[in-house]
């Protein structure tokens, strides 16, 4: 089969054997593959993608000479079955799952070689007790947004918005685009949104944030605080000492990931603020905690998911509720990976790349 | 009356007029004022404490060449009633309050000068709607730790501890301490603290913290460890991918306050960790946001208390349940403040002490 390897910092097509189910292991047959920017990371920085994780984990992801094949947002059909299965779905039917192999040690699907591929690949090799059936409303490519959306639906989650909060979401990637729309379908609002590019703006309007700023132009606080202001008292945070209340409680979700990013936040967001961090930030990073002490704010950090709320993600896009459309914006071949890889680090030109195996 | 006036980085006993109280305002006559670790910091370093609370906050908590009559936890006397007064607590009653003078901007009472005096002084001003009466059964300077039970109880409060969860102290000193005695007091445990000074060691260990460790010795969090590890589903956090489950849920509590400090609770905390910011670190500090990401730790940054809370700890003074016998380690004129503060930057020489003013 064709597959996607990552080795020493380049893309590369590569034949290789069809993968083997284990026990309670399913093969199936890849039909949608989205481009995560955690994949960019790696590629260009996997050396220190592995120090980190190891520094924070003691786990290693991979060696850094492997072969690995990324890929860990997807839709898939079953094909057949290893041992130990049930194979109470039919083959034939289309499928997705959280990225993660349930062996003794678990395995992080997408940091794993041609063995055990990620989804830029025409098969891989999924756990039988992880599959969830995709409805037929759902596309292919939606199916595969299922991860990026079970990520800001666990961000939002961590955020434990009440009734009156108003959400700053700053940065406007994919994972600020997720969030905006699970924050839309839930009726959180009004939404407040930044991000430097016109483009990644205007999907944010188009997902449902209702006031989108650039951040050069208009402070993202002033304009949270501009559609936040309340006299009323049933809707107000409590405010402190030196930050007298007149707001509704602020949730802001930092989706941007880079050094400098938390602290900018912490200088403009109101007193008793949650910030959930969704940005991978992989470098060290610098604050002064007395803003954050003085604002007695809340840094909520947000990863992972589970796969309730994957499920969930799911169910919301079957029915409707949660709408994506315009997400993706370019499908690619296996063979136009790499390029598609290249093309991601500039904002303008795309939103989400999914890569579909077979299409050339 | 004498007071101590800070300028320029020294101590200096000067007599000044006794102040008077405005509309709504009560002279009280000081009986006990605690020396608190925030007065040393701003004597050594007013330049640092005022640009970083300027930045923070954008107000100026005073000028640089003003001086300044500091102590914010005291226990007084009513002496006379300014205008506009209820008047209801009789003259020569025991109060307490927290340290706030309500005029229309609030005024923090220990940054003001020797008209808004601080309780390093014989006599000094509150406002009425903030008085508490201290009930006989608690000394003159137990009540004068009413304010820092009152910053611990909000940071016990901020940690929303739940049934199952194992509290570790990083730091013990005043603050580290009271936090001790508030969650013995609830009956949280096993209560896990560290700290370098054996005679700070001992103070925890008398106040009810059960496992008590030198980090040179022991690692905190693998005496956390040791104390919250269960096999019981329900007394389990949920743990994660990368940190397998098999521990009680954990609230770091952060009482130390300097740089770095930060980043070594989110290396040895466990996964799902709720870190408790009560150290107020008034430098840039730097971490790894990997690490708080990758365990998805809440770092919730706490300092002040409302008047609910400081009513509280008086409540659970009275009536005994709350413990702090051992406290304070030693009583100290006016005269013997500036020597104090000296003293109090050895920890093998002193807890709290408290200032008496009248005693020679």
């Amino acid at each position: 089969m064709e597959t996607v390897v990552m080795q020493n910092g380049t893309l590369t097509v590569t034949t290789v054997p069809i993968p083997t189910p284990g026990p309670r292991e399913v093969l199936v047959k890849v039909l949608a593959a989205g481009i995560c920017g955690s994949d960019l990371h790696c590629l260009a920085h996997a050396s220190e993608l592995l120090s980190s994780t190891k520094a924070a984990t003691g786990i290693d992801l991979f060696d850094i000479n492997d072969p690995v094949v990324m890929g860990h947002e997807f839709c898939a059909e079953v094909v057949s079955y290893g041992p130990e299965t049930r194979g109470t779905i039919t083959p034939g039917t289309r499928v997705a799952s959280p990225p993660l192999l349930l062996r003794e040690r678990p395995i992080l699907i997408g940091y794993g070689g041609p063995d055990i591929p990620g989804a830029y690949s025409e098969y891989m090799i999924l756990s039988e007790d992880l599959l969830f059936p995709v409805p037929d409303s759902i596309s292919d490519e939606n199916a595969a947004l299922a991860e990026p959306l079970a990520v800001a639906l666990h961000a939002v989650n961590r955020g434990k918005l009440g009734t009156h909060d108003v959400p700053l979401v700053i940065g406007c990637g994919p994972i600020g685009l997720a969030v905006i729309s699970i924050l839309k379908m839930q009726g959180t609002g009004p939404i407040v949104a930044a991000d430097f590019s016109p483009s990644r703006r205007a999907m944010a309007e188009a997902l449902g944030a209702d006031v989108v700023v650039d951040p050069r132009v208009t402070s993202p606080y002033d304009a949270w605080r501009e559609v936040a202001a309340t006299d009323d008292p049933e809707q107000m945070a409590p405010g402190n000492l030196m930050f007298p209340p007149g707001f509704r409680p602020a949730v802001v979700f930092e989706c941007v990931g880079v050094p400098g990013v938390i602290q900018q936040i912490l200088d403009g967001a109101p007193a008793n603020a949650t910030v959930v961090v969704a940005g991978v930030c992989m470098q060290q990073d610098s604050f002064y905690p007395t803003f954050a002490i003085l604002k007695e704010i809340d840094l909520v950090f947000s990863i992972a998911f589970s796969p309730e709320e994957y499920g969930e993600v799911l169910g919301h896009l079957a029915s409707g509720a949660l709408k994506v459309d315009g997400l993706v914006t370019s499908r690619v071949g296996l063979n136009e990976v790499a390029d598609a890889f290249k093309r991601l680090a500039d904002p303008e030109q795309d939103g989400k790349i999914v890569a579909i195996p077979g299409r050339h």
